[in-house]
C-alpha cells in the first residue's frame, strides 16, 4: 500500500460537493490539501462560506484557478458546475490526475452529450479516455485512468444494482422503471426560488420528467452491461430532506428467474465490497440509515405481480453519490486502503 | 337543494380524521353536530385533545358510543379504527345514514377481506350493499346508499385517473405501477416509535411492499372499471411531511393510443368536476398545492419510452383522501351544494 | 352592518403576503377584487406564480401599478416591499383607503425612521396621520383612518400582551426581554442563499440581534401605552417551519403585583375579542395551534424566580401577523362583521 | 499518553444516547467494546434496533445487565433512563470506573434531588463523591474520579459560558435568563404521542416552564462558581430538528464591565480548548454548524440596552451534550488524547 502524501487541489470549493471533499479530505492521512478554488469567493476563508469549518483550519483561503501552481499538485478534484472543467482541462498538465465530479466527461458520445446539454462539448478528445468512476463496477480501470468521470448521484444509486443484473441476464432489459427520490442538497447552494425552505418543506413533487440529464448516463452504462441499447423510464422527485437518494426500481424478471435469484446474484456480486451492502431479502432500507456515510444499501423485494421484482437502493447523495465516491476512486488510484477518509458510520437521527 | 339542518354524530373524534371532520363540519351551514365519541377520551373536551379547537366550541365533550341516543341522529360519520364499526353496525337504527371512513366495508368480497385482514368479517351482510364512496366516479349511487364506504387515501389518488382510462380502454391493464408517497398524518395519532419525529424527518423509506391493505381495494375498483381482473404493483413511501399523497403512475398506452389521447380523456371526463382538476399536459403538480383543500390535481406526462405514459396525482390525504370526501358524499346524499364545508383554498406555504 | 361590495386592489400580489390577501379575500362576501399588481410579473396569471390558486380564478392577470384606474377602487392593500409605497402614495386619490402592510408608515417619527432604515423618508407628511393597525388596541381609531399602517408580525405578537400590562402598570417597564421565534415565510419569496431549505432545515439560529427593524415599532407602541420611553431586549430566531411567530417574554412584575394578577388583567382586557384568546393560567400554546388562522393565543406563566412572569404568545405570521389583520382592519373600517374572510379554524397537523 | 485498550460496557444501548456511544466508540483506537445491554432488547443484534449499524459489527448482541461479567470490564458508560443506575451501582465492583449519562448523580444534595425528582434517592452515599463531568471546567477532578456524573445537554450549553463569567464576577448573578431551544432527539426514542412527527414538525412550543429538571443542576454549578446561591429563569423550547441545543442567554453586566470585556474573558478562558470555540464578537452561531460533532460554539453580543449582554451557545445535544462529552471524560481519565473518537467535523447540510 502507498503511504506517502499526495498533493491535492479542489476546484469549486464553495458548493456543497466541494465542501464535502474538504471535510472528508481533512481527515485523510495521505492527503495534503494545497489549494481550494472559488472564483466568486477568492480571498475568502473557507469558514466564511461554511461556518462549520471554523475548527478545521482557520487560514485556508480560496483562490482563483489561475493562481494555481500546477507543479505543486498531484491530483485535482473538480467540483465545478457543469460545463466549466471542459473549458480548462487542456491547461492542466498531463501528469496530474483529474477526478471530475461534474457531468462533463461522463458520456462517451459527444453527439448524445450535445443532445442533452444543448451546447458543443469543448474537450471532446477527452471523452473516449475518461473512465466512468462507479467504483465497485470499474475498479479495474480506475487506477490507471488519468481522468475519472465521477458518476452522478442518481446514476450511482440506479446502476449499482442494475449493472450486475443486466450483465448476468437476470432481468428483462425492457420496462425498467426507476422512481427516484432526492434530498435538496442535490440542487446545490445557489439562491433559487425553487429551493427555498418555504417552497420545498412539507411537500413532494417530481421534476425533469423524461428530461433529466442523468438519463443518458444511466442508459449508457446499462447498455454497456447488457450489450444492447437500453431505454429506461426515470422520474426524480424532490423530498424535504437535506441528504439522500432513494431509488425504487421496478423490473421484470428474465424467463425462469425468480426474485430470490436476483437477490442471490447481488449478494454474490457485492460480497467482498465494504461500501455496497445487500440487505436481507425483502427488507427495506431508509436514506437516514446511510446519511453522512459512503455506504450504499440495496435490497431486493418480491413483487406480488408474478415475475416482477422491486429493487431498493439508498445512498447519501453528497458522499457515495459525489465526494465520497470521488475519494474512494482516489484511494484506488493510489493504492490506499479503500476506506481511508470514509470510515464514518452513518449519523442517525 | 336541501336546506334544513341534519343531525350528525362523529364516531372516533380523537384521531386526525375525526378532528378534520369536526373542523370542516363546524363551518357547514346545514350540519348540526350532536355527538362526538372517543372511548378512551370520554368526558374530555375536544380542545383538550386538540388545542387548536379551543376557539370553536369550548363545551363540546366527547362521549362513549353507548351514550348516543340514536333517535337524535340522521347521519353518522365513523372515523373509528379499522375493525370496530363492523362490530356495532347492527345496533345503529336502519334509518340512519352511515359514512364509514375505515376499510371495513370497502371490499365487496368477504373472502378477500379475510385474506388481507386476517380475521373474520363480523358484518358480512353489509358488504354487498355498501357503496364505494369515490365521489366523482360513483356519484349516481351515493345519494341512495344507506352505507357509504369512504375510500382510502391511496385508492382515491390512484383510482381517480385510472378508472376512466381503463373504462375507456386507453391504457394496457397489465403492468400498471403505482409508486405512491404519503405524509405522516396517514399513520394516525397513536404513539408509535416508527412515527416519531426523529425516525421520520430527514429521510424517506417505503413500507408494506406487496402487502399494503389498500391494494385489494384499488384492484377491486380497477377490475370493475375494466371488466376483468387487474393486478397492480403498488409501493407506498413515507415522506417527512404532515399532509399529502403523491402517486406517480407508470402505464403502457393501449394500442394506437398516445399520451396526449390519455390527457384528453381525463380532461373530458373531469371537465365538470370542481374538485378534480386536470392540469395542462406535461405539467407537474405538488402536494403542497392542494394542502388543506379537497382538490385532486392530475397531470398526464409523456414518457420518453415509446407508448408509455406517466400520470401524476396529488391530494391532501386527510381531506380528499378522507374527511373531505366523506363530507362531499354527505353533500351529495342530502342534495346540498357539493362544496359546502369544503370551500377552503389550499394553504401555501 | 355594511353589506355592499367594495372594490379592492392588492399591490404586490407576487409575494407570500399578497398571495394570502388574495386567498382570504377570494372568500370575502363583500369584496370585489379588481386589480392585482406585480411589477416583474405583469401579464402573468396568478396561478403561474402560485399553482395552488389554479382553482380560484383562472383569468386573474397581474398588472403594473401604473395600469390601475384609481376611479374603480375603494380600498388598496399594499403588500409591496418596504420603501416603495412611500414613493407613490401621493398619486393615490385621497378618497381611497389604504392599508399598508410594509413598515413605511408605522413609525411616527421620521428621525427614528431614518436611523433604522438608513434613507430619507419620501412621504413624511403621512406619518403623523397614519393609524397603527393593531386591531384590538386601536379599534377606535381604525374606522376613520385613511391610511392604516398594518403592524409587523413580531410587533403584533409582542404588543398584544404587553400594551395592556404597561398601560395598567402591572409590569416593570424596565428589563422586558422578548425572545422571539419565526417561521421562514417571514423572509419572503425572494431567492436568497440564507433562505434555502438546506440552510434552514434541521437547525436554529438568531439574526439581527439588537438591529432588527421591528424594535423601534415595538418600543414606540409600548412607550405610548406606558407614557414614558421604554427600551426592550429583542432577539428573533429563525425556526425550520413555514408559518408561525412565538414570543417568549420575560418581565418583572410591578410592586405587589403577582403573575396571577397579570393573567387576570389580560383575561379581562381580551374577554370580548374573538381573535385574541387568553389560555388558562400556566398553560403552553404552540404555533401549530393557530396555523392558517387569524387567532392569537396568549398565556401567562409564573416564573420560579420571585416576582417574574413569563408571557407566551403565538400567531400565524402571514395571517394575524400580516394579511389577516389587514382584512380585520378593513372589516372594522367598513363596519363588516369582524371575522368575515377570517373564519377558518387552524389547520393541524 | 496511555495506549493500551480498555474494556468497556455500555448500559442502555437501545436509546439514542447509547447508540451514539456505540457509534463513536467503534472508531476509538483504545477502546474494546465488550458489552452492550438492553433489558427489553436482550438477544437482539444492535442493527435490528439501529439499521444504520448494519455495517459496524453484525454480531453484536445486546444482553441483560445481570449477564455482565464485571471482571472483564474497566469502564462502564451508563445510558440508562433516569433512576435506574442508582439501583444497581452498589453491585458494580469498585475498581470499575463509571461514567453516568443520567441525572442520578449530578445533584450533590439529596434533599434537592428529592424535591425535583419526587422519590427517595437510592444511592445517596455516592452523591458527594461523584464529579460533575463538565470537561472544560472540571478537567482537574475528572481523571481521579471513580464516578463521573455527565452533565445534561441544557446544562452543558448553559454552564460553559456562565461559569467563567460568574467566577470572574463579570456579570450580575441576578436576572440571568436562559431561553433554550432543543432538537427532538433529546426526548428519547420512546413512543410518545407528543414526540410524533405530526405533533412536532412545522411548529414550536416551550415545555416544563419553571419545572424542568435541568434547573437545579444549572443553579448548583453556577452557585459554586459564584460562591453564593443563584437562581435563574430557564425556558426550554422544542424545535422541529433532530439534533442541537441553542441557548440565548440574557445577562446584566457587572458594574463597569462591558460586553466586550465579557467576550475577552471567554476568549481567554477557552483559548486552549479544542472543543469550545469562542466566535468573533457579535457573531451568530447556528446549531447546524456543530451537528454531528463534539464542538461548542459560543458568541458574545452586545445588547442595545445599556449594560446588557446576549450570550449564544450551540452544541449537538447527543454529542457534546451527552455521549461525546462522556467519551471526552474517558479520554481525560485514561490520559488518551482528548479528541480520540471525537475527531469528526460537523456534518452540514
Amino acid at each position: 500500500m502507498h503511504n506517502e502524501k499526495i498533493n491535492v487541489a479542489i476546484l469549486g470549493a464553495s458548493g456543497y460537493t466541494g465542501a464535502e471533499l474538504f471535510r472528508l479530505l481533512s481527515h485523510h492521512p495521505y492527503v495534503n490539501l494545497v489549494y481550494l478554488t472559488g472564483e466568486k469567493h477568492a480571498n475568502q476563508y473557507i469558514e466564511e462560506l461554511f461556518p462549520h469549518f471554523r475548527l478545521i483550519n482557520k487560514s485556508f483561503k480560496l483562490i482563483k484557478i489561475e493562481e494555481i501552481d500546477w507543479l505543486k499538485i498531484d491530483l485535482v478534484f473538480s467540483a465545478l458546475p457543469h460545463g466549466l472543467i471542459q473549458k480548462i482541462i487542456n491547461e492542466i498538465p498531463e501528469k496530474i490526475k483529474i477526478i471530475d465530479l461534474s457531468s462533463d466527461f461522463r458520456l462517451n458520445d459527444s453527439y448524445i452529450y450535445e443532445q442533452w446539454y444543448h451546447h458543443k462539448h469543448e474537450a471532446k478528445e477527452f471523452l473516449s479516455n475518461a473512465v466512468y468512476g462507479l467504483t465497485e463496477i470499474n475498479h479495474k480501470y480506475i487506477p490507471s485512468a488519468r481522468l475519472i468521470a465521477n458518476p452522478g448521484c442518481y446514476p450511482t444509486a440506479s446502476l449499482l444494482p442494475l449493472i450486475p443484473l443486466l450483465y448476468s441476464k437476470k432481468i428483462d432489459p425492457k420496462n425498467i422503471i426507476i422512481d427516484a427520490k432526492s434530498g435538496v442538497s442535490g440542487a446545490g447552494r445557489e439562491a433559487k426560488q425553487t429551493s427555498l425552505f418555504t417552497e420545498i418543506s412539507e411537500g413532494i413533487h417530481p421534476y425533469g420528467i423524461s428530461k433529466h440529464r442523468h438519463i443518458p448516463e444511466i442508459e449508457q452504462e446499462l447498455s454497456k452491461a447488457f450489450g444492447e441499447k437500453i431505454q429506461i423510464s426515470f422520474t426524480p422527485h424532490l423530498i424535504p430532506m437535506n441528504r439522500g437518494i432513494y431509488t425504487t426500481i421496478y423490473v421484470q424478471n428474465a424467463p425462469s428467474i425468480t426474485s430470490s435469484d436476483i437477490d442471490k446474484e447481488l449478494n454474490n456480486f457485492y460480497k467482498k465490497n465494504e461500501f455496497v451492502v445487500v440487505l436481507p431479502y425483502n427488507s427495506v432500507p431508509s436514506t437516514r440509515h446511510v446519511r453522512g456515510s459512503n455506504y450504499c444499501y440495496i435490497s431486493v423485494c418480491e413483487d406480488r405481480v408474478t415475475n416482477r421484482t422491486i429493487i431498493l437502493t439508498v445512498i447519501d447523495n453528497l458522499i457515495k453519490g459525489a465526494s465520497g465516491q470521488a475519494i474512494q476512486n482516489m484511494n484506488l488510484t493510489y493504492n490506499f486502503k479503500e476506506n481511508l477518509g470514509l470510515e464514518a458510520y452513518p449519523l442517525f437521527p
